[in-house]
């Protein structure tokens, strides 16, 4: 019964669901960035043509399951299942986006570490023989971020070094029962890890030690290291939180070879496009999943990926009360081909 | 291999998985209230002995989970994935309980429709072969609510006659692959659905038509009709929202004989209680579920129960932008034997 699981925490699929169709839509910045021509939709005004930026962001998540089911060649009323959520209260831009297409709806909160936990969720109900297409969709926006995380737009505050720009994007990826691949083969559930972390302009420090974990745990339940993956790559950690988890790393013994990097210092130039550590959000690690990682997996120039998306767990509220930065990170292994 | 899928949205469990233990926990109101000897723990002062709402909350998720464990007779350690979430911003009352406990979680967000929501996917971790024990919390507070959503409680706002007091409770469920009984059967996922209701005083009335498309969904599915069950119970639609979906199961020929209730009329004496319309809240249906459902199923005063938890996907962002208010309704089928 339970051969499907291995280790602690790591489901390991019997018949590794196919991604079917991918697609990523992002704003203006990030199609300035290196991943550029890796992008299906780069809007140039950032508005998606809406008149708030909460119903820009839910405009994303509405066009990237469009284009994803485009590219699947399947009609969107063929998803059985979808799985999102983001990072706005109450999950609105999910909610929002997903009323308008008729589909079973499953709501989930794991912040920027959305779309791991949602691929993740989204294998299982296949692999488990529940379905034969499901859907994760995630999605963050830069304007809804800072007003309901930080300040208005308005108000000009300063970043700190250590503050990270959240990405304006979309991914959504299709999944089924058979395809073309790539493979999802294992998912690894984080545990919620806090080492006291109350700076919220340093989510990189905060989410770190979740990515250790998880990473760790993913490399003891499937018995593999580094050397065995084409590329490992953390969710929005930046230069700050990817500099932490490689040390926390290498102190277990856990080495890499040039294979390890992170969404939020790939999305953007850090240098030229002045985001400080990096970007971050939902949409960080979901736009380059959605774009060049699954993109040069389709093409074989990748074959074995780790994609381990991690998520702050905190609220100004929480933040407010006193409390520190509770961390998640999961994990979910993608393979170009079945073994 | 889609044995388990049937219709168009349910799943029907091949191993149904068993309840091994379960909990309620609530406030002072709550247990006053005709269900008060079916909860686990009520607290005379609904501050759960902490210093904020927030973190009161927190407490209650904690507690749930912890009697819920003792009562299966297990160790907490041995839950091998929770499935947790609430109505507070960024879910973080179930962040912070879980972060307590080091077990592998998957934080989700359907509104007042997280217990069904949670305890499906949790039953499919089972049945998938994923897992072989799982658990699914939930919680809400009167007070964190009232301040997230409507105005502080200083403030003294009169409350509406159709408006719903947010139940003050945490539920918890352990599920196994084996057990003895109640056992899940089914999971019907809903889809969401907005006849634009745009009153944030009337979420029974907003919430209806999902809870009368996942029923509709779920007897064509199941290929049966009300008179199969014992009970079916939506979650939390109040006097307003359970008398219209009542009114439109009837216009489709599906008819009750007096085994049609709701968790908010139940939880709750409304002429005595000054609750207005009745309990809601992700607690409301967490709590008489993790009360006397769960009790009556395992003592064989119920043999079959639907448990229909409904959801508001709204904010107070997307009532101030004027956008009506999406509802969800999840509904899991719980059986005393097995076939």
């Amino acid at each position: 019964m339970l051969s499907k699981r291995v280790g602690n925490s790591t489901v390991a699929f019997l018949n590794p669901p196919s991604v079917l169709g991918f697609a990523s839509v992002v704003g203006k910045k990030e199609g300035e960035g290196p991943l550029a021509e890796t992008f299906d939709y780069i809007n140039n005004d950032t508005t998606f043509g809406e008149k708030t930026w909460e119903k820009s962001e839910t405009r994303m998540q509405k066009d990237a399951l469009t284009i994803a089911s485009n590219k699947a060649n399947l009609p969107i009323s063929a998803i059985q299942y979808v799985f999102a959520g983001d990072l706005i209260n109450q999950c609105i831009s999910s909610s929002f986006s997903l009323r308008e297409f008729g589909l079973p709806f499953i709501g989930i909160y794991g912040a920027c570490s959305t779309m791991a936990e949602g691929l993740g969720l989204a294998a299982m109900m296949i692999d488990g023989g529940f379905a034969s297409v499901t859907s994760a969709v995630t999605s963050s926006h830069f304007c809804t971020a800072e007003r309901q995380y930080r300040t208005p737009l308005e108000y000009g505050a300063q970043r700190t070094p250590t503050a990270q720009w959240t990405v304006t994007g979309s991914g959504c990826v299709l999944l089924g029962d058979t395809g073309p691949g790539p493979y999802v083969t294992h998912f690894t559930v984080g545990k919620i890890v806090d080492q006291g972390i109350k700076d919220t302009n340093n989510m990189g420090a905060a989410m770190a030690p979740s990515a250790h974990s998880t990473l760790s745990a993913f490399f003891q339940d499937t018995n593999t290291s580094p050397a065995d993956y084409d590329l490992i790559v953390t969710g929005d950690l930046g230069k700050v939180g990817h500099e932490i988890v490689t040390d926390l790393l290498r102190r277990d013994g856990i080495i890499f070879n040039g294979n390890f990097n992170d969404c939020g210092l790939m999305v953007f130039d850090l240098e030229k496009q002045d985001v400080h550590a990096g970007g971050s959000g939902c949409g960080c690690s979901a736009v380059v999943l959605c774009g060049k990682i699954l993109n040069e997996l389709r093409s074989g120039i990748l074959n074995k990926v780790v994609f381990a998306a991690t998520g702050a767990l905190h609220s100004p509220v929480s933040a407010q009360q006193g409390e520190s930065i509770p961390g998640i990170c999961h994990a979910v292994c993608l393979s170009s081909k079945l073994n």
